[in-house]
């Protein structure tokens, strides 16, 4: 048992004494990316290390209004997407000094109560995936000077800044790539109905199917509520024991279904994937890539959505304001691998 | 633009008077489990909207000496093993009113660093995971009165608190149902050689082949960093083009490596599973219960050993003392899919 947490704190002149140089030396050994040299900040850390020293980031943030915390709020961790994107941002943030709040929330339920949970720590800005927002709590946190980032998403008629990829456009290209491949039948396995991605991801794709004179009647939409199991669910649910005749094409709005997808089409009701059935996804997800589904997909760009998001947070801890309303919108591609069929 | 972050500060006591309530009342009203009737806090929380007041919980932690916060360090997010745990702690500690601040690290590399920095911001608790800590960060963390406990991992020597599942244990169990399924020729696909869990399970497969008479070099050994990526390449430069004979039986050391070791086998090196390779794994991720594996693995207790971290926290805060050295070791069962034979 040890119990000796009251014993008296050594502070910043304790250790700047110790290494003969001064406090604000001290201070900055201890912040990433400031000015120093390693000879010093060396010699400053060890004699932080003899005397057991650490700095006191909160007291520090209540003096400078700057905490060098970003809260990550997410709606949906069974999305590998979205641990990427996690990923990413711990990884970035960490490179520059900052440390990342995870929050996860209901998908289908707001943010707002983690997000007034969040302000309590005086957070330098807030991201936002997956997950709904009222406009109440986004012009809180403005009126705060906290920038706030939907992140592959947007609110309509929300201030928060948005960072996301041509979901419409994405859908588009997959639309064209199955009526190249002669597809005449098509399901969408859609995600979340409250988010703008997945509402936007179908409606770009219907929208180019029916440019080229696909009737409406030939599209069928299935509930996959943008995880595997459920997305595996209901396409055996529509199509076990001749429910429904087997589609040419299925559009899953996010890899992780189309997955789903692809698992129930193939060793569950034993179709050839892409000979009788097609299959497309959405974001390019490592796993999307493994032996098993080689799943032709649209790329979200990842570090490239994360750097614009830095950015629009740099601007705000740099110039102490917040931009509303910057808007980011990343194109997207079509990676080919083996689940539509390519013209020859 | 908006620049209005400079604005008088409202207090607690502005939402007590317009509430007509005490001032300690808005406190435990911004308190989860504290007590307060639900038609009081419903008045204050409406009274704090009116006047966009958020609590500072930053200061409030400088009072009170707690932060309700509880620093998460990850050395392997890649192992979607360890996303499943990030997710059960978020869940549970937020359920609680606590935040969870979360970090990676190389996994090869001291979390030392992390530590330092995660010291600054006053968190009541670490939970390190897959990486590694020094005895002389562990007792800065003790002395301070802040409880640290490894992940499923020890490390010898350390003071730190530990839960973790028989990882031995499990090991054994693996190899008795590859011995039963008379297999007689081994490969282990190995995780990160510094961490004592890939140690302990290599080791507890080992002793129970070798007390069943199997040969030492009837058992190979293949690095597969406990990666997908880095397993799967693996096992292809073990076998590919004749390198060497297909072993009969494969331990992956966690499922994502025998995920990769089951699409090498299969896809790219062309033999069945389990007619001509059995492969087992260990974890029981979501993952490999899918229709391309149904692997065949170790369950860990992650729920139950999530739990007893907990409560090493919850001593830590209520009785504000350390208990160092708590060792929970939870138990692992065999969970029968389709990649091993079974006895008939």
């Amino acid at each position: 048992m040890s119990s000796k947490q009251n014993r008296t704190r050594v502070t910043s002149h304790d250790v700047a004494a110790l290494a003969g140089v001064s406090q604000s030396a001290v201070s900055r050994a201890f912040t990433l990316g400031s000015s120093i040299s390693d000879e010093k900040r060396e010699r400053i850390l060890e004699a932080a290390r003899k005397l057991s020293y650490v700095p006191n980031s909160i007291a520090s943030s209540l003096i400078t209004r700057r905490s060098k915390t970003i809260a990550i709020i997410l709606g949906n961790i069974d999305n590998p997407f979205y641990i990427l994107v996690l990923k990413a941002f711990i990884e970035k943030l960490q490179e520059s000094g900052r440390q990342v709040f995870t929050f996860t929330v209901d998908p289908k339920s707001s943010a707002d109560d983690a997000i007034m949970r969040v302000l309590g720590y005086q957070v330098d800005g807030i991201v936002l995936t997956s997950a709904q927002i009222s406009t109440r709590t986004t012009s809180l946190c403005l009126d705060r000077g906290i920038p706030i980032i939907l992140f592959n998403r947007y609110i309509p008629g929300s201030d928060a800044s948005v960072v996301r990829c041509d979901n419409v456009g994405g859908g588009r290209l997959l639309a064209e790539a199955f009526i190249k491949a002669r597809a005449k039948r098509f399901a969408i396995v859609k995600g979340d109905p409250m988010g703008t991605t997945s509402q936007d991801r179908v409606q770009g794709f219907t929208e180019r199917l029916l440019e080229a004179g696909i009737a409406r009647s030939a599209i069928q939409e299935i509930e996959g509520n943008s995880v595997y199991d459920d997305a595996c669910k209901a396409v055996l649910q529509a199509y076990a024991d001749g429910a429904a005749p087997l589609p040419d094409a299925i559009f899953g709005v996010n890899d992780i279904m189309a997955m789903g997808a692809i698992d129930a089409i193939r060793h569950r009701l034993g179709a050839r994937i892409p000979e009788d059935v097609m299959i497309g996804g959405f974001d390019d997800i490592p796993e999307g890539r493994r032996a098993p589904y080689e799943l032709t997909t649209i790329r979200q760009p990842i570090d490239e959505m994360v750097d614009e998001t830095l950015k629009i947070l740099d601007v705000a801890a740099e110039e102490g304001r917040v931009q509303a309303d910057r808007h980011h919108l990343a194109p997207t591609r079509l990676i080919w691998r083996k689940t539509i069929r390519r013209p020859t």
